[in-house]
C-alpha cells in the first residue's frame, strides 16, 4: 500500500464529472426534493435557505450518497429523499458555521447572515435541521436515523472542539484530526453508509462506505485547510485568510509551529491570537507555510487520507460508480490552490 | 361551556405542586438522562448546557409528558428518555433564542450568550436538538419521531414567523396565534401527544392530549406576554419590557393598537420601530395597555384557551393526575404578575 493516490488516467486532471454524470438522473430527483422541502409559508424559509441551496455548491455529499448506492446496484429511490436530508444537515451546518464564524463570504456570494442578520440564518438552520428528520422519519428506517442523528451530534461535538481549540496554537496534530473527522468527515462518512444502509448490504459493506467517506472527508478538509492559504476569492468563492484572520489553527499552521524555532512560534502565536493578522502578516505566514513544508505536507497527509478512502472500496466489484468514486477522492485532493 | 378555568379550590392559589407531587419520582429518571445525555468529550457542551438546564426551570415540558402518562395509567419507563427529549428540544430552542434575541437574562441568571458568546451557544443548541434525536432513536418509536421531528420544524417556522413579525404594529390577532401556535405550543402539544403514544392509545386520546398541551401552550404564552409588561427582573428572573425593547408585537400590543386612536398608533409604531424604547415609553406603554384594557382581555384569551385544554380532557377518567394537569392549566394563567 502506498500512501499516494494512483491517478487513474495520468493524462488528465481528476474530475468531479464521472461521478457528476453517474448521478445527474438521480440529482434530478434530489433537487426535486430539496426545492420542494424547503418550502414553508414563511417567505422568508425558502428565501433565505434557497439563496445558500441555489448558490453554487457542489451538491459533493448528497452525489456521494448516489454515488454509493450505484456502485452497489442499488435500484429503489429511497436514497433520492436521503440524499436530500443529508444536504439538508449540510446546507444548516453552514449556516450556522458562517453565523458562529461572521463570514461574509461562501461560494463567492454574501453570507446569508451578511444579507438577512444572524437571528434568521440560526433560525432557518433550525428548521432545515429539523425538516431533515421529517424526511427521514417518511423514509422510515430507524438504522438511517441512527447513523445521522448521530453523524449530527458528533458534527455539532467537533465545531465547538474547534471554538474551543480555536487561537491555540499548540493544538496537536492528533487533537486537530479528531476535529475534523467530528466536523468535516463525520457527514461524509455518513453520507456513504446510509447508501448501504438503503440496499440492505451486510455490516462489512456499511463499514467499508462508512470508511470511504470518512477518510475522504478528512482529506478534504485538508486541502480545504491548505487552500485557505494559497487559493483567492476569486476561484474558490472565499477569501484566502478566512482561518489565519479568524485565529483558526489548522494543519498548515500546527506543522508550521511544531517546526519553528522561538521566532516563528512567537510569530504564530501572535498572529492567531488576533493581535497581529493582517495582509503584512497573513503574506508571511504563508511564506513560513511554504518555507517549513507545511503546506506540502498537509497535502501529503491528504494524500495518505485519499488512498485509505480508494482503498476502502477494495471490497466492492469493479464498476463505473467505484471508478467515479475513486476519481472523486483524486478531485478531492488536485482541487485548484 | 364557559370561558373561564374554574378553580378547582377557590380558596387557594393554583399551584404547579400536584403535578410536581405526581411525577416527583418519574422526573429523578428524566434528571438522570438529562444529565447524563449533555455530556460529552467537549467540555464547554455540558459546561454551557449545563448553566442552563441546572439554571431553575421548572421542567414544565417534560412534567406535562409525565403527567399525561400517569393519567393514562402508564405503567413503563419509555416516557422518562422521552421527556428528557422535549427538554433537549426546549433547552436548544432557548439557547437559540437568546442568540437571536441578544437577551442577556433568563431565568435570573446571565444568559449563556452572555457568558460565553454567541458561537458556543448556537453549536450547543444544536448538539442539544442532535442528542435529542439520538434518544429518539433509542427508543425506537417512528411515531414519536415523527410527533417531535414535525413539532420541531414548526417551532423553528413560527421563530422565523416572529421575527418577520417584528415591528409590525399592523400584526393581527390570527396572525399573532399562528405564529406562538407554532413558536411555544407546538412542543407543550407534542410532549402531551407522545404520551399517549407511549401508552398505545387510541387517536382520539392523542388528539386529546394533543389539544390539553396545544391550548395550554397558548394560554402559558399569552400570560407571558402580559407578564413582560407588569413583572419585574426579582420575580420573574427576567426583565421587564425585553418584548416591548425588541419591538416584539405580543397580543398587549396588537389589542391596544387596534383599540388606539390615531395619537395612540402613532405612539406605539413609534416604540415598537425602536426609535422611541426607553424606560419613559415602556411607562406610557404599560399605562396605555391598561387603559386599553389590553392587559386584561389578554388573560381574558388565555383565560378561554386554558378552558379549552382542561375541555379536551373530558375523556379521560378522573384521577389525581388528571385534576394535577387541569390544575397544571389554572397555575399557568394565575402565574405572578
Amino acid at each position: 500500500m502506498t500512501a499516494t493516490v494512483v491517478p487513474l488516467r495520468p493524462d488528465r486532471v481528476p474530475s468531479l464529472k464521472p461521478l457528476m454524470s453517474l448521478v445527474a438522473a438521480g440529482m434530478n430527483d434530489v433537487n426535486r426534493v430539496i426545492l420542494d422541502r424547503m418550502q414553508s409559508p414563511v417567505a422568508l424559509i425558502p428565501e433565505l435557505a434557497g439563496h445558500l441551496i441555489a448558490g453554487g455548491g457542489k451538491r459533493l455529499r448528497p452525489m456521494l450518497t448516489l454515488g454509493c448506492a450505484a456502485a452497489l446496484d442499488y435500484a429503489g429511490t429511497r436514497h433520492h429523499k436521503l440524499a436530500a436530508c443529508v444536504e439538508f444537515i449540510h446546507t444548516a451546518t453552514l449556516l450556522h458555521d458562517d453565523v458562529v464564524d461572521g463570514s461574509d463570504l461562501r461560494r463567492g456570494r454574501a453570507t446569508a447572515n451578511t444579507i438577512w442578520g444572524n437571528a434568521p440564518s440560526v433560525l432557518v438552520g433550525d428548521f432545515l435541521f429539523s425538516r431533515s428528520f421529517e424526511l427521514m422519519v417518511e423514509d422510515g428506517s430507524l438504522r438511517v436515523l441512527k447513523i445521522l442523528s448521530h453523524a449530527s451530534a458528533v458534527i455539532a461535538e467537533g465545531e465547538v472542539a474547534q471554538l474551543t481549540a480555536q487561537r491555540m496554537v499548540e493544538t496537536t496534530e492528533d487533537r486537530y484530526l479528531e476535529i475534523i473527522s467530528a466536523k468535516t468527515a463525520a457527514l461524509f462518512a455518513a453520507a456513504c453508509q446510509i447508501a448501504a444502509v438503503v440496499a440492505e448490504r451486510e455490516a462489512r459493506v456499511e463499514a467499508a462506505l462508512e470508511a470511504y467517506g470518512r477518510n475522504l472527508g478528512i482529506a478534504f478538509q485538508l486541502v480545504d485547510d491548505a487552500i485557505d492559504y494559497v487559493s483567492d476569492a476569486a476561484t474558490m468563492g472565499k477569501d484566502t485568510g478566512d482561518d489565519f484572520r479568524d485565529g483558526k489553527v489548522t494543519l498548515p499552521v500546527i506543522l508550521a509551529y511544531a517546526r519553528g524555532d522561538e521566532a516563528a512560534r512567537r510569530f504564530w502565536r501572535h498572529a492567531m491570537s488576533g493581535r497581529a493578522n493582517g495582509e503584512a502578516e497573513l503574506a508571511e505566514a504563508t511564506a513560513r507555510l511554504h518555507a517549513t513544508g507545511a503546506i506540502g505536507d498537509t497535502h501529503a497527509r491528504a494524500r495518505l487520507y485519499g488512498s485509505r478512502a480508494v482503498d476502502a472500496l477494495a471490497l466492492l466489484p469493479p464498476s463505473a460508480a467505484k471508478a467515479a468514486l475513486a476519481e472523486t477522492v483524486e478531485f478531492a485532493i488536485a482541487r485548484a490552490y
